[in-house]
């Protein structure tokens, strides 16, 4: 049955079961189909796979791949395996798996794929048909031929759709369209992302510092970096990994929760170093420990859709030093709206449950505190750590809810110190 | 200056805009340019300016769209206003529009572009050729020509790759691809973006329920649907809309945000009745008062890491019945194994700190309780409301932390008031 699936569907079942029926799972597929399928898996499950097959095996399965899926597998290789797979390809494979190998996997070099088809200006439209007639097969997401001169310079495209309606007789250097911009191998992934995105392509020329062409991207491998990009934000924000396998047994799982768990306990122990500074004023008004949660919760809930909103923002590159201070703005006065909105409520509630106004003004006090508190954190805190290079989705979630927390404690209890001493 | 940007680019800078430099870019594009603008734009900041014009500059910002694109853009006007523009249009591209409004803005029928090139299978590659020749322009992403029947129904593909490699003499029936399917017109769009990442389509057919050709999707408008639905678990979490606009003005945010704080205020309530329970122990004993955030807010960071992994796994489709029960075994023994080792390390500060080793045993105890706890409800929690079709990642974080703030709180104050009463 599984032989009869298509390779991504077989990876796709790899990724959606547990570490038992996936090893069994992969032993059922055919030595010629593995290299298929591990270029479909996700780079965390592709490297228990790999550490599973020596080097003869990688090099087999490597050989049916694109040549940027074989040096994004290589990558997770141990240098001596590297090198040993390297040396038994063909020379022509490995100079171009090496060129590769050259680029950051997260840059367009690292992307690239070097099948691009080029053609050069003067031809006519008759000799490039006849040229790709020659061509058994043409590579997969090929919209675009590439125009390049003698020294493999870039110099622009010819789409296959100005290929098929123009005259045969017209040239390439008549037809070709010269207004795109190349992508320099150098360009962050991201970056590569959203040019894709915004205008609408299917592959695109990468080219070196010296506008040599060096292969293309297709928008197949555009859409994987523009998943885990997405991705990145949601699982930085509960301290995990977008590469997570959902289905990691539990050694693999356990250590990477835990860190997050004990930092989270060190900004816990802040938070009650806090508290304690208050253990008087809460022996006299035991009303205060059964409401500041109630401060700290509602400024760890307004700090974080501020973060995420700002995180997104920044993901999307929609923010600059243009328009910060407009959103720094705007996200202070909805923190003080919702807070004299939300205050106001629960001033009522806090003063009819203990019994007294009072209780209610402090804690309707120390809320809009904290949620003014909570929109400057949530805004400033990840800009800057975008400043300082810092993942703002990862490190900002820890250091907002510190903020709130101590700023909610702090606020609560310390105006019911003055107002109850 | 930006006359001279691309359509897209402009786009960009319009949503990176606060307010009011917004509406004054907007002004500046020219009327021609509008369109293209509006296209590119996401739904809510589109709609935003769908209301400043009427039907007539609707109209002609729509006819340089794709359709699919103007069946977006109308589904945002209101009904009369709705009607007025459908009758300024011609009725060609009135027909094509209302073909595709009868789908949901959701689904495969509410995505695909009626610009197919169909041809039929008797033909051969040089008459195919010729046809296409008579074409002054082929659509953009047309990798694929769609091989129709008499009656219009789906049959296979021909790629161009193919097209151009094959001999002309050779006919479409024995060029074309037929182990292809094509897409159902209803089927949902995550379900399309998942097939098109799967098998790295760039284009693929829609037929409506009897294998009818109705049109086709491209991958433009997939990258999209795969955008939105990245970023709709990251928004969802902290109660936002994905399509939320990072610079909507005050007056538009804080309704949206005041509400997600209500219903956090209510459960935060809900908690401190638990508190309010233990009022007599918290006198007796206020080095709990100090302690117990702590219990509350591992169990919270727990609980979101699991409920952050089980959110994306449901998005990616990669959990079900075969393979939830291995998932809750796996979340409850990482909680176990976490729970034991960070309350050990809590048992040891909080005995130091309070000189006081029965605080410590309790504490413990009551992370270990809290830590299980949070790994069941962030499992069984999304995965039981994604069974009553409730969105796992928008109600799930509301309902985990109440979960984890309730048995923090009850397990901690009520083994305390077990052991010191």
């Amino acid at each position: 049955m599984l032989e009869l699936l298509p390779a991504p569907d077989v990876a796709h079942l790899l990724e959606s079961s547990p570490p038992q029926s996936r090893s069994e799972l992969w032993e059922l597929i055919d030595d010629q189909s593995e290299g298929d399928v591990l270029q479909e898996l996700s780079d965390e499950i592709q490297s228990q796979f790999l550490r599973t097959m020596d080097a003869e095996e990688v090099a087999a399965a490597a050989a049916g791949m694109d040549v940027d899926d074989v040096a994004d597998m290589l990558q997770q290789l141990s240098e001596p395996v590297l090198q040993e797979v390297l040396d038994s390809m063909t020379l022509q494979d490995r100079t171009r798996v090496e060129q590769i190998l050259n680029y950051a996997d997260d840059t367009a070099g690292g992307l690239m794929n070097t099948d691009a088809i080029t053609v050069r200006p003067p031809h006519t439209m008759d000799v490039v048909l006849r040229y790709l007639r020659r061509h058994s097969e043409i590579p997969e997401m090929t919209d675009n031929l590439i125009v390049v001169n003698r020294a493999d310079e870039f110099i622009g495209l010819l789409p296959l759709s100005t290929l098929l309606v123009s005259d045969p007789h017209a040239t390439v250097r008549e037809m070709m369209v010269t207004d795109v911009e190349a992508i320099p191998a150098a360009m962050h992934d991201s970056e590569v992302a959203s040019l894709f995105e915004r205008h609408d392509l299917v592959s695109a020329p990468v080219i070196d510092q010296h506008g040599k062409l060096l292969g293309r991207i297709t928008i197949d491998d555009v859409v994987d970096v523009i998943r885990e990009d997405a991705d990145h934000s949601l699982m930085s924000m509960a301290g995990l990994d977008e590469d997570e396998d959902t289905f990691a047994p539990v050694m693999a799982t356990t250590p990477r929760r835990a860190i997050w768990l004990g930092i989270n306990l060190l900004t816990a122990f802040l938070a009650s170093g806090v508290i304690n500074m208050f253990q008087d004023t809460l022996e006299k008004v035991v009303a205060l420990a059964v409401l500041m949660p109630i401060v700290a919760s509602m400024g760890g809930v307004a700090g974080t859709q501020t973060l995420t909103v700002i995180v997104r923002g920044l993901a999307l590159g929609q923010i600059g030093h243009s328009n910060r201070n407009w959103l720094i703005v705007r996200e202070v006065t909805v923190g003080l709206i919702n807070g004299i909105l939300w205050s106001l409520v629960v001033a009522v509630a806090a003063s009819l449950w203990f019994q007294d106004p009072l209780i209610g003004l402090i804690i309707a006090a120390a809320m809009v505190i904290n949620l003014l508190m909570a929109a400057l954190a949530g805004t400033i805190i990840p800009l800057t750590l975008k400043r300082f290079k810092i993942d703002p989705a990862l490190a900002g979630s820890v250091v907002l809810t510190t903020v709130t927390d101590v700023t909610g404690f702090l606020s609560f209890l310390g105006l019911a110190t003055i107002f109850y001493a």
